[in-house]
């Protein structure tokens, strides 16, 4: 019952999952590939604000939750099979299976505590101290990325990223 | 059942209801009152990260979720009425009435979406835009907070909150 629910579905490198300023009902379980959300200012700016990979949930969840249009972009960064469910779906199986629920409630639970991290990071620690957090985030993850990605993600320029690399490399 | 498992306790002004680097096992409901949750960073300087006021719920989320120690501090800024379940209380009702655990699980959704907008707030936003949100988070919450709360918060200055306000009282 449940997995007839889940479709699976294939997206290309550079293709755009989601997009600013749509509709969104569907939250997408990562089985395999790699992805980006961002958010592109008012100056043209991106911003990188999250990457999927194998095991990781992705959506624009100011949307998804919020019943409100998309704010990000999320786009394919390595060729990614996805498993996606309908939201209507999935409150259809809360009211049948509690421990769904549960399962989802705990989800949640853990990438608040993830962002809260996250904004503490960014008031208290430095650059290095950020990049460190994000290898330990993100395992194995680096070499589907591009550099300026990475950067940013860590909301700094892909110089200083290069200068940390370095630093960390000699100790 | 479930009342039964609510403690009301108040706090006086200027108490820590959490203090960093502790164990925790409450989560409170603010029936009435209003407190702040900060944190120290290693140069001693204090970072506001949330503000509690009237209807909403408080605690350290990244110890009370993430099965850690604390590392925030929550401070009564105006005497407070408050209602406190223990977590594992919580998940005794949520075995027993799912519908709680429904309304739990939407109000960490609803947290969610708040941190993910205060990410992208303060990626993209300026001070006073960031102000103005705060304003449109807290409503009335104003006149109980010292303004160098409210910069710590903004992550400014109290004479950027100053020209800020100024702005706003000229437009």
């Amino acid at each position: 019952m449940i997995l007839q629910k889940f479709q699976e579905i294939t997206v290309q490198k550079n293709d755009l999952l989601v997009r600013h300023n749509e509709t969104i009902q569907y939250q997408y379980y990562v089985v395999k590939g790699c992805l980006r959300t961002y958010f592109i200012d008012e100056s043209g700016k991106e911003h990188t604000i999250q990457f999927a990979i194998e095991d990781w949930w992705i959506s624009d969840y100011i949307a998804y939750f919020g019943n409100r249009k998309t704010v990000f972009n999320i786009e394919c960064i390595k060729e990614a099979l996805l498993l996606r469910i309908k939201k209507d779906d999935l409150e259809e199986i809360y009211n049948k299976v509690p421990q769904i629920e549960r399962f989802f409630r705990k989800k949640i639970e853990k990438a608040f505590v993830r962002q809260e991290l996250r904004i503490l990071g960014n008031l208290t620690q430095t650059a290095k101290e950020r990049y460190l957090l994000f290898l330990e985030t993100y395992p194995l993850i680096e070499k589907n990325i591009k550099n300026y990605h990475i950067a940013s993600y860590l909301g700094i320029t892909t110089e200083s990223l290069s200068r940390i690399r370095k630093e960390i490399a000699v100790n």
